[in-house]
């Protein structure tokens, strides 16, 4: 049982980690918060507040998100992405219905089933080969309209970036949100890494959602330097209905949640979220560029658009990197695996990292 | 929308059905009642019994599975294919747990994603060339054990025979018990006709079942001759537990349950559940026959091995046909078609049938 | 522990009943099939008809189901009384709404939780002496509109009779009505038995029903001489919406659903539903006069409206009573018991029943 | 429609809040961080840590819990409060069982019906004359056992201290674990406030928990001084079975869990849990004190003995002091208001507030 004994191996290495937590490239989960961030926490803890959402830091949140996604935005602060994602789903869809999405997609492969037994939909994923959804792909899995035995599509969710690491272009993302109205069925985003892609792109983050016809978007910020802070945001108004209740019944409901506020308050404002985003983006080129160095034993497996780089190399190497490095093996059958940036990644690090590296691949 | 288009076509044709319905090729579920299962039903029709299945029929029929399927087997009625289904699936899986099976199960697109909303676990489906599961197809879905993030693999779920009409052997389905047990899963069977794959393979429901491994079974009557019958036998007993509060919760208890258990002892002592696959084989034999020597313009999709035969034929054709036949477009993008024989179609139905099809394919 | 131990021997009484079973007064569930339905069942049974509700017969159900309730009446036959409520309450409510209801509605102690599984929203429960809820009564549940941390109130259910036998009078119904709608609410009625309801108060199903307002309703057949059928039934439109998704994802679709409308147009045109319920109401009258010719050890609980009586006896008598007759301890603590008449209970068999009685009470 | 319309009127007086927001009495999450554990968060921010808790202050607090705890307390940090309760019903319960709590219980009436939306259990509720349950009320729940039509009634939930300020004794708390345990059910203690029942009985965590039999437990940091931080604690080790996937299936799993180990640790290390706890309940008395002094026109409803005071008075004169302070009309029909102490009010507040409530009281 080859790939049994692997997951066991893989659940040893995480509970036995005692490698030195070095910065390193298993995840920009695993890096801390920006010091701006915490400021501003510190900051907001004066006096009292009222909880739940009634406080003035997320009455100027609010505003912030109206400014920064138009007019129409309404957004529901959550605690993290499966959260988000979740919410966005709940708000789109009824049980009865489906979301179609990439198999890569967080949705489908990284949230334990969240959608199904939260929302109790179906998600109706496609096989890609670089993350992303096109027309051609979704209309594979648009039919039995109407009839009551299928589950009706009513979503198509996307990831920018994706799961691997690609973008869509912004005449990609406007033709999936036609296709998706043309169906009466709606678009969502998973941007828990937005920033990323919004740098990537050159871009707003308006232009690259609300004036394509984005309904619904997961905006995360814990990724890129907060402490925790994700957020279900409605671009399409129809969609905002009884979502006060949907997210306090899923559990998502934050108390003091002038602190959560208060750092996405920081993050759009101080432009933080540009400067991580554009930092963690360069040091991926970086080692991207510096992994084109060595020998053809590794190949990096797609275009480096944003903050991470896949790699496939055998599978002794990596094994013997982990013992070095923390990271995650991506696709264990196929000797892939993932490498991130972070916002607080230096070149040093890259250097000591791409150096252990070759030493592993002389051996 | 080419797609959406012929869904609401497909509706249409749905809701304005007014063919006369002579015997067709729709499904075994258009066809009628035994008469020896209306008998039984009248003949249960005396005095009182207690509901719920404390009745002295109920109790009959459970010894009557363990004669069947036995000793260990545990046999819990239900109303529908799904239910059935959904009750297995609720015995074998917690929501955070998933189900391996083919693109093409009735769990996966037929069901409305029932299994979502019930159970709320995930499906994790596979392509398939013949609606069958292999070791090597499901292994390709077992990975992740351990990891939080991902939905565990705990069922391997096969339909027997396939909705494609196609059967396992005997081989087939221990190699897939093997594999399922060799990972601490389960082995699922859906039997919605198993009686037809019974006869097909001439072995006994206990020899394609408990003795291969088999953990859990819907077994179905409805579509071989019953008014209505379907159930969740559990062939390994440490499945069974609170399986009664389980049923009841989803729905799916029965109250006068005396007249679902009077069916399936009439379908099961008096051999009718063999009579009635035995027939409906036969006749889908002797249609493939018949279409056979029609030209070339018709291709049969695969091995016709129960009462069902996929054809896939010119667009126009069959959409005559279907003004004169009501059948399901079965895959619309490539034109196939499936045509089901029932325990009640007749030699003339089928000359009849091939008759109308020759006019159609000779405009 | 007391009531454990009791709970124990109740079960054990349950699964060794070994009682001939006579006509007794267990449940209106015990009674069998009224001839009329088991010919209309065979009549049913020619030919073949579309699956899943597209037939002829379901077509003249639901003519049949506007003729009876209104115009704008829409019917969706179900297996159960639990389907039809659990469907009824889905269409009236989100997850995080709520159902006001009595602690003694069958919603809440007798369907295992299955709207809280399959709805996922709250029932709000009210103490009421003999089943009914009153507009004050309700009032007392109808607070924090607006709050996200509360359950908002949707919905009122009542059941009609009570699972107490008694009724609501019209102008009662129509006040519940009118306090729903002024809090944008619904009013939902367990009809579970009807037509025992609309035989004792004289008036039509339309009048006790559409015409005060109900927006929905559970009708049910099986207790009063069907085989099997329930139906949910939508008196306000716009509450009819995805219903046939939300019907097949809860298992409530039925296949053959000809034999399920057959026998409601039997039920409904030959006015058996008329017959029965007049019968068994008589019992009951019959039942409770001759209780009151008993000595003062035993009390009558409730008015005797329906077709049930509950009696307050001594714990010995009723446990004895219990080796003759199988029927509930309907509340150990107070040592009430329920006796229920059904379409086919005859005078000798009440006769038998109360000599029984008399001979347990005056050993 | 007098509620309704109050509703309206409370709703309002929400959104548009507008008043100073002094320290007040509305909430204990209506006060900030204590500055250690701002502290405590800036301290864990350096380099980078595994995510998902598989960091090493999770693995320290992971111990640091068996310490306060006892050697089988198992932890799992979650974001909320709701959170905590739903993930410790989710380990004892499966959606066919039942959970007793008091009509009061926060699992009750403030979640939005998150237990049954996620777990889709039944809440048995018991009303209670200071939201304490005892073994008496508690066996008024318990019947039904094997009876599938009944939820299977598996755990009791206490509230310690309750939803009204009242405190259970040890003995008690006792009493109502054994009579858990020998109905083969559960004790859950929401602990939200579990700090403030401590130092009132002068007892420690595990004598108020583990040492008595309590089996799972939500223990609460936000209120008394943490940023975030909430834990389901599972005392009964045999409880603890794929919690980590059930725990990130409902959404309630950290990416950066350092951060809230951090807290924790803080919280329990330095002592401020105490300190803070001792803090609020002092200031309760204090409040308590001084409304003993006034006038007659207001009663104090509950024992004082956490952080929170009880108060029935006019209509007219807590209508008028909310436009100066934010407080919530707990029970708006008998017109009683909570006024809550938290760990940063100081004696100054309480003579302000008792001084606009005097001139309220003159008007």
């Amino acid at each position: 049982m080859r790939i049994f004994a692997n997951a066991n191996i893989r659940i040893f290495r995480f509970y036995t980690i005692d490698i030195q937590m070095k910065r390193g490239f298993g995840s920009d989960n695993h890096s801390g918060i920006s010091p701006e961030v915490i400021e501003a926490i510190a900051k907001a803890n004066s006096e009292h507040a009222l909880a739940y959402g009634d406080d003035e830091y997320t009455k100027r949140l609010e505003e912030l998100f109206k400014e920064t996604f138009g007019e129409q935005a309404r957004v529901y602060l959550v605690f993290n992405g499966t959260g988000a994602n979740v919410l966005c789903i709940d708000a789109m869809c009824r049980s009865h219905e489906a979301v179609v999405c990439a198999e890569t997609a967080h949705i489908n492969v990284d949230e334990c089933g969240a959608p199904q037994r939260v929302v109790g939909c179906r998600l109706l994923t496609v096989d890609t080969p670089d993350g992303k959804l096109t027309p051609d792909l979704v209309k594979t899995r648009l039919h039995g309209f109407g009839f009551e035995h299928h589950s009706q599509p009513k979503a198509i969710s996307i990831s920018q970036p994706t799961e691997l690491g690609t973008l869509y272009t912004l005449d990609e993302i406007k033709a999936l949100a036609d296709l998706a109205h043309s169906y009466n069925m709606y678009l969502h985003v998973d941007g828990a890494r937005l920033a990323n892609a919004a740098v990537a792109l050159g871009c707003t983050f308006k232009e690259m959602t609300t004036d394509l016809g984005v309904d619904a978007l997961s905006f995360g910020g814990t990724k890129n330097g907060l402490l925790m802070g994700e957020s279900c945001v409605l671009l399409n108004p129809t969609l905002d209905v009884d979502m006060k209740y949907r997210r306090k019944q899923m559990t998502q409901l934050c108390s003091k949640m002038r602190f959560m506020a208060a750092q996405f308050i920081c993050y759009l404002e101080s432009g933080i979220w540009r400067r991580n985003a554009e930092h963690s983006n360069r040091m991926a080129q970086l080692l991207h560029s510096q992994l084109l160095t060595l020998n053809s034993q590794l190949k990096v497996m797609y275009p480096v658009q944003v903050n991470s780089v896949f790699v496939q190399l055998p599978t002794e190497v990596w094994h013997r990197l982990q013992e070095r490095y923390f990271f995650y093996d991506w696709d264990e059958a196929n000797d892939v695996v993932r490498w991130m940036c972070s916002f607080d990644t230096t070149e040093e690090d890259i250097h000591a990292f791409v150096y252990a590296l070759k030493e592993e691949l002389s051996r």
